[in-house]
């Protein structure tokens, strides 16, 4: 009755690191972080309770805290509450900022963001990057990384890293843009581009759409799909509050399933995709407009004036994007969708046919398909608060370099 | 320039669990537990290298682990190597067992697996449970489960606990069948209906597939996609070593995806699904074939006499499994995808096709495709592996229960 044993995998990527003494600090010291981060101001008894520590070890963490700028007093609590008044604890507004830059096809955008979530500096430019080759598109946005970070600076804080959004496939490396064809970057490693200063990290628009969601959206569920466009249509799947990287770091390419198996050949390789029926250029062409610079906004104005050939082409796109949402949810499983980006700009006549069409596709209630409050912002701010998240994530990596 | 602040959201689970002496005890256990099951027989001196505990540490761990019968010491490690000889440690081949099993569409199957990942005994009835009741089939399933129990027991084994794999869809309390159509169960508690006494998991067949390709396949990679089917196409999304689940628990239902858009209607509401060109029974339809028992063998046994109308049905379910799976590594990005379960039976005759469809709709080089060498027992092994993998993720828990 016996059979050869398997052999078993290892467990996942906890098996080497050993739990120590010093690793247990780090991750209570971030604890308090994010506590008082996402419920604060609060009191260190009001800490120590919400994270399961007595007063005294969550004391010392504070201290060490605040010593490192990260945690600020504001000062003994209002009277009337019961108990000798404690000070209440905030995330501080004059420590690491993170700084986050966004490389659109018409368009370089930079903003700084406090520990408190705050946009405390931003500079925007408007310039067409399509087809421009990396070197001056960098040069550019490298200008603007130092006018906010001056900015920044003279606010009391101090940049504790960058991240910058781009419009297509980043490697593993969270460095190198694989593949971006509505700039015509190929391999383009931007590290070497940009100001060595600050720990970088690349990432592409639509993850950082879907974070800036899920940090700062009101309401946002833990499992979800963000869908965005610049041109292409993008997704980033958060699947337990994290982002879906895949095997490359490619998840996420929702404009490159087929919506319909013999349709018009894509630039991916293949054949009707969801982006030669919902890409801002494919809706443009069925409306009979030419692509010109300020796509969604001729789109979403031609369509507020009524304008039938648009509001068709709308609508088809809404259908198109039901048909590819059915497999995505039906896949995933998620608790919602989000359309964001700029998407989110043409969602009152994109929602009607791809809400119809994914409740036509589902026997049950159909999932619920929302629109992103942050709008074409969230990439850029989803970048900056990346790097905010890092210092809660392990604020003692960041007193290390105080 | 200062905007509202944004109230950041909580981190994840991790949060409001206090980092204690208590868990990093029990992670250690764990630690020591999966270093011995993945790279055993291993001297105490191995072990404390590998998971960079101390000698003395990782001595105390052992012991207890030795004392609840979880591992065994083989006596001194054989002469010749350097140093003192130290005796090697192998998880147990007496102490708990995990108990796997499944529900088919025509048969029934038990198993236990020892910690070793051993089957040590194992029962199998062949029976029709299409839209038989729950309670005739699970007291038939309950009779198997005690004559394995009884066998796993004379060999000096415990069982830890129950794993059950259901062709449908499983409730995220892992005991409820949400929907299993093929077998005609609706809102079913399975542990009203099952021996009490062992701890309880039901999941669905593919994931439990997806599972043991996992941790008892050959070079599987920790992100991929599982596909199998029984009747209707299942599949189950592994992310990282971890199983997605969804918000429902009904994630990886590939069955669903819309192959042509405007195609027949599906059960599930929607049109031209997966099931309906790559579903065994589209499949036997398509062929001129009667769905009998024994499909998969009458589909293979055709195909293999070179039996043109079998052949033509399978090459067409071929690329309608490779159009959906376009879709599903565009989303996923997995670094492969293996065809198991029932399918791995008819995978000489779907692979072209599929692999050919991938092909011209990938720019880059294709997803890899592969066949579970587990085979149509995947789902049962996964079953009662997970109860081993239960424990040596927590071998504390067992310990206690001894």
């Amino acid at each position: 009755m016996s059979a050869p044993p398997h052999k078993a995998r290892p467990a996942g990527p906890g098996r080497v690191l050993p739990d120590t003494q010093q690793g247990m600090r780090r991750r209570n010291l971030s604890r308090v972080m994010h506590t008082v981060s996402a419920e604060g101001p609060l009191s260190r008894a009001a800490v120590a309770s919400r994270i399961g520590l007595t007063r005294a070890a969550v004391s010392t963490l504070v201290d060490e805290l605040i010593r490192s700028g990260l945690l600020e007093e504001l000062g003994p609590e209002r009277p009337g509450r019961v108990g000798r008044p404690g000070s209440a604890l905030a995330v501080s507004g004059h420590g690491p900022a993170g700084i986050g830059a966004e490389v659109g096809v018409d368009h370089l955008a930079v903003c700084a963001v406090d520990l408190r979530g705050r946009v405390r500096a931003r500079a925007v430019r408007h310039v067409p990057n399509r087809d421009r080759s990396p070197e001056p598109v960098l040069a550019d946005l490298t200008e603007l990384i130092h006018r906010v970070v001056a900015e920044a600076e003279d606010e009391g804080l101090w940049p504790a890293g960058l991240a910058v959004a781009v419009p297509g496939l980043v490697a593993r490396d969270a460095r190198t843009v694989a593949r971006a064809p509505n700039l015509g970057w190929q391999d383009t490693d931007l590290g070497d581009l940009l100001p060595a200063r600050f720990p970088l990290t690349v990432a592409n628009e639509a993850n950082f759409g879907a974070l800036a969601e899920l940090w700062l959206g009101e309401g946002t569920p833990r499992d979800f799909l963000h869908v965005s466009a610049e041109i292409g249509i993008g997704a980033a799947v958060v699947v337990d509050g994290r982002l879906l990287h895949g095997n490359r770091g490619f998840a996420g390419e929702l404009g490159h399933v087929p919506v319909q198996p013999d349709g018009p050949a894509c630039a991916c390789g293949g054949r009707g995709c969801l982006e030669q029926y919902a890409g801002e250029e494919a809706v443009l062409r069925a409306a009979g407009l030419e692509p010109g610079e300020d796509r969604v906004g001729l789109l979403a104005g031609r369509a507020e004036q009524g304008d039938a050939d648009v509001r068709r082409a709308l609508h088809d796109a809404g259908t198109a994007l039901g048909i590819a949402l059915t497999g995505a949810v039906n896949l995933l499983d998620p608790e919602g969708v989000v359309l964001g980006g700029a998407l989110s700009g043409l969602a009152p006549w994109l929602l009607p046919s791809l809400r119809s069409e994914l409740a036509r596709r589902t026997a049950g209630p159909a999932c619920p398909v929302s629109v992103s409050a942050l709008g074409p912002e969230g990439p850029l701010l989803g970048a900056a608060y990346s790097v905010v998240r890092g210092v809660l994530d392990d604020p003692a990596a960041v007193a290390e370099r105080v």
